[in-house]
């Protein structure tokens, strides 16, 4: 069995465990999307989405060497993707909504900004310097996703897509880091850095904010 | 070095890595059959074949922070591989056999049905929750295949296929559970598990059972 | 947190660590190379850099149970490769360089020597076997290039090939350990391990040397 993290607030432990339990429920919605829009059966939506919802965090804590797993600690949110996994397709069939590429964004959103700023946290709890907190932030937020999409066989926006996506959950990472070195509370520190970090991608979708490329 | 596992009886761990043996074996031989259709080089097919075999339970043990790796403890497996990915393709190619897509189920539904129930009872021991150690035995039984898929480029079956795999992997751990439960021995509790898996897995194949899909 | 592995001397462990980091460095500038061929957003370019220079390490080190990570203990690197990703694709955009899938071989050349040989001796003083040290050689030296080609979605070149690759980590990692087993100085035959493997992958390159194949 891993060792548990230093022991930390009641509050904080609660509030990272529903902040993350959002996100893992934002993922799973933007792995149901996505299988939608290939056509997968519904096994592989389900398999999509439980991946999508716990990779992120589960490799953080493997990275961390840090237990129980959050899927293993709070096995309600297991239940709550299996449901999701199930419903959605049926909900979005039912509705004749016909998903698209972009529909996923939406709650991807979300989850990229909880997961950067509780993986940040998480890490920096355990005793990791500041550049590796943010780097598990990254880790947290983007590697769901990635997995997400190699499996649908895409090259992975985090790397191919010219937006602002992984700068966002770095620099959501550093926000958190920041305040908490300003003397904010850790739970503060964290719904801000979520809060905006989730705000700067939902802009950066809107507006459209590009990376520079190669021409 | 990872803790070991709790203690359990010589006849279930003498039992258990036969049958991890097996599927160990039965899973190589199809990472042959995929690494031979697509025409890969020997050196390729062997690590297709080592990866396909030992990915699903290593990933399982790192997950449970158990160790030693079963290739670690039982390093004869590790050559026996070694044997079958260079023999493997001489022989196909001395027959003048063409593997398909299609030959590489029948070791695949071997190793499924064999890796679901083990990883299962395996995570049980462990002291997991039914729930988590069923998803443990889907791990194990889908991972190394997921890997396999992955490495050719393809979709992977597991999420794409419309065939019944994944749920029949997810069928056969509670099987295991269940029997466990009803006070069944753990090692009889495996060996049904994994036969009435890898019948089933079988007939899906043969009777082409499929998942509902989107139309 | 991880235990440390055995107690080596401290020059072993900064030869160590000095060879790790000119690996970490030449794989962090074929990912680059690889990225920018891709055309690959900024970002993207360096998401790869990161994931090609400590992915095999960081895996080897997960299944040996062994910490901290390189890239934590030495975080100076983990800076480099910043560095590196952020200056390479302005460098090459500034001297009108067209990257190709060639160019990337050279520095991918330098890290498989220089990790085969590492990975096998940080496995053999862990205490695991010459097959297990040797295989998590082979890891440490072909995981970062197979992530690299994953994420850019091609079949890896390690599996699809036909060139002399995996198969040099490998005959890197038992020159590495038969040294060692006839006495030579652990630091000497890491060197010569590295040399040995780097030359003979310059080699195959240049001439292009070939694995049997189908036909």
């Amino acid at each position: 069995m891993r060792g548990h993290g230093s022991p930390v607030s009641d509050t904080l432990t609660l509030a990272l465990v529903i902040l993350e339990g959002i996100g893992v429920l934002a993922f799973a919605a933007s792995g149901v999307l996505a299988g939608a829009t290939k056509r997968l059966d519904v096994v592989g939506v389900a398999v999509i989405a439980f991946l999508t919802a716990f990779g992120g965090g589960t490799l953080r804590d493997v990275l961390l060497d840090r237990g129980p797993f959050f899927w293993v600690a709070n096995e309600g949110w297991v239940w709550a993707v299996l449901v999701l996994a199930i419903v959605g397709p049926v909900f979005l069939r039912a509705q004749h909504i016909e998903p698209t590429a972009k529909a996923m964004q939406w709650p991807d959103a979300v989850g990229l900004g909880l997961f950067a700023a509780s993986g940040t946290q998480v890490a920096l709890e355990s005793g990791a310097s500041p550049l590796v907190s943010t780097l598990m932030g990254v880790v947290t937020a983007v590697f769901g996703g990635m997995i997400r999409d190699i499996l649908v066989n895409d090259i992975p926006w985090v790397v191919s897509s010219y937006q602002l996506y992984a700068v966002i959950a770095f620099a959501g990472g550093w926000l958190v880091w920041g305040l908490g070195a300003l003397g904010v509370a850790p739970v503060v520190a964290v719904a801000v850095g979520a809060v905006v970090a989730m705000v700067l991608r939902i802009l950066a979708i809107v507006f459209n904010w590009r990376l520079p490329g190669w021409r």
